[in-house]
């Protein structure tokens, strides 16, 4: 499938490596034509792995990976073009963290608690099938599940039914995800981006991100 | 021992009837001495339940549960009084639910995200030990773990580590936790607050409050 990585960041990384690696073209795409980590990225990655702008690697894309910090995916998505993102499934993975008050970060007023950045793309682009997931773990993990071992959950919302049954065939078939939690329409993602703080303690306090969450009923 | 309850919601009711079935002499505080749920809780309980002004519990008890609404738990603690609560342990259970954009609730911003609940009131009363446990679940769940079958986890914070041994030993002891993460100093309480949005949507989407998170590693 020809899928669309927005950010050259650790997140991008890992996500389109994998998928490279399942078969998939990736493009990996950022501000300009010439960015050192997605230049480095494709390399010996064979010619399924390639790089361009945002609105490169989205107009290339059927699936689009929001890779970009939550501070300026709102700004990337623009340069990616509406036109580019129209009808598209956009994979949010992003989380709003607000870097500016320090360490550990808190999350970007604007973007939280009455409102969370997955809602505020999907207001943003009503054409585009936002689905968040993925957000509540590290990028490891995100691609394979047995990197925790024994049961654990990964979080799925959006508005568009056949989007989100897309997702999850792709989580359960790519990344080996086992369990599914749908919470629903995409403003279920305020609840899967207020765990950022509980996750950030937990990862300094188990000295490790190799950790997630299970709702236990 | 000695408990004080603040607040005569299904909260207090169920941690003060939990105590008093377990033996321990528990007083209900509320803002008067004649509240209505207060009066009704104490009937049948025998003399180890009886209830008075906010200040009356707080001044009873060695160990204080603040069982009271979020938004006003810092206005029912002044009421119960600095000298009635100092040096002395204070369980905060409540959640700082902003029901004013409607439902579901939100969080209040100023007592949330680069805040909490559980650190404006260590910060109101630094000779108190506030510990924050129990606001991850339902008040059924607090008391009683095993309302949940198989494992799954309590979070517990605060500044005073003697107060948290204690703490823990409670919950353990009277109410079945075998699984208690330390999220270390009282700010872990934001991480800790900041799950109900997502708890409010499981509730939602589960139909039912017999759930708890649990961390997997």
């Amino acid at each position: 499938m020809k899928i669309g990585i927005l950010g050259t960041g650790m997140v991008g990384n890992a996500i389109g490596s994998k998928l490279v690696h399942l078969g998939h073209e990736v493009k990996m795409g950022s501000r300009t034509t010439d960015n050192a980590k997605a230049t480095e990225w494709v390399k010996d990655k064979g010619p399924h792995a390639t790089h361009g702008t945002f609105a490169d690697a989205a107009a290339h894309a059927a699936i689009i990976f929001n890779c970009t910090s939550g501070g300026v995916s709102l700004e990337a998505l623009k340069l990616a073009g509406e036109e580019n993102l129209k009808g598209k499934i956009l994979i949010d993975v992003a989380n709003p963290l607000d870097f500016s008050n320090g360490m550990p970060p808190s999350l970007i007023p604007s973007l939280s608690n009455t409102t969370s950045l997955g809602e505020e793309i999907q207001k943003a682009y009503p054409k585009t099938k936002v689905v968040k997931t993925l957000n509540t773990m590290n990028c490891f993990l995100m691609c394979d599940s047995s990197a925790v071992p024994g049961e654990h959950d990964i979080f799925v919302c959006g508005n568009d039914a056949n989007a989100k049954e897309i997702v999850k065939s792709m989580l359960m078939e790519e990344f080996g995800w086992k369990s599914i939690v749908d919470l629903g329409d995409i403003s279920g993602a305020r609840g899967t981006e207020m765990l950022l703080p509980i996750w950030i303690r937990l990862y300094g306090i188990n000295q490790s991100p190799n950790f997630n969450f299970k709702i236990v009923k």
